[in-house]
């Protein structure tokens, strides 16, 4: 399998070099808005450890971001009120990942609302600001 | 959220009452072959505990969840020959999910080949298990 790139967007967010609207943090995992959603609150949870999918992290990193995941999931649906919610994590490119550092999906869903396409269209940044900053309260509170 | 239903697909599966092509399985998880794959190799990792989906899971079990969700992906994608793999969870109706005891799917993927569409062709059942056969053996010694 190909290296971890140290230059991937991901990577940088992390060293601070590109910001984000950062939703959760812990010493493990950092959990931001994906700037552009397939639906209101979509999430992307990562390992603070390089580790390029689920072909190369280690089993401790990646129960780091279940655990995250599934808190996130918890707060998301009644904040975003969500009638649904789904998460899916891609490794490499034949399943659609772009990314090269691994990343969660937490997408909120609602009834009868189709996904938008990845990675299309950017959300509006202080609808994402202000929705960063209930999620993060919800979840310090949670 | 509604409460766990008893009677289930994958509790009936979980008790022994309905056959499955199991491929891995410890004293928390039950993994086997979706008998109407998405991709081959596609397969259902489930917790033994009754949980609906991610919104009342319990943190342990969903980590156990991981656990094999992990292993299964890193051995599926050598034996399949697939050039990537996809993992996705849905939780209520408006996500997607059919079955209600949490199932996190785990689904081989192959370069410029398109996912079946969710539950429509049962696969030849010679197949799947020989697949199961292989996946298992495979995961036993890994």
């Amino acid at each position: 399998m190909t290296a971890y790139d140290t230059n991937n967007i991901f990577a940088k967010i992390l060293r601070g070099e590109i910001p984000c609207f950062k939703v959760y943090e812990n010493d493990h995992v950092l959990a931001f808005l994906d700037i552009m959603p397939r639906a209101p609150g979509h999430t992307l949870v990562i390992p603070k450890a390089p580790a390029r999918n689920l072909l190369d992290i280690t089993e401790a990193d990646f129960v780091h971001v279940a655990r995250a995941t599934r808190l996130i999931a918890r707060v998301a649906m009644p904040l975003f009120k969500a009638d649904g919610i789904m998460i899916v994590q891609f490794s490499e490119p034949a399943s659609g990942q772009e990314v090269y550092h691994l990343h969660m999906h937490v997408i909120p869903r609602f009834a009868g609302v189709a996904l938008l396409p990845p990675a299309t269209v950017k959300a509006d940044m202080a609808a994402l600001k202000e929705q960063a900053t209930l999620l993060a309260a919800a979840l310090k509170d949670g």
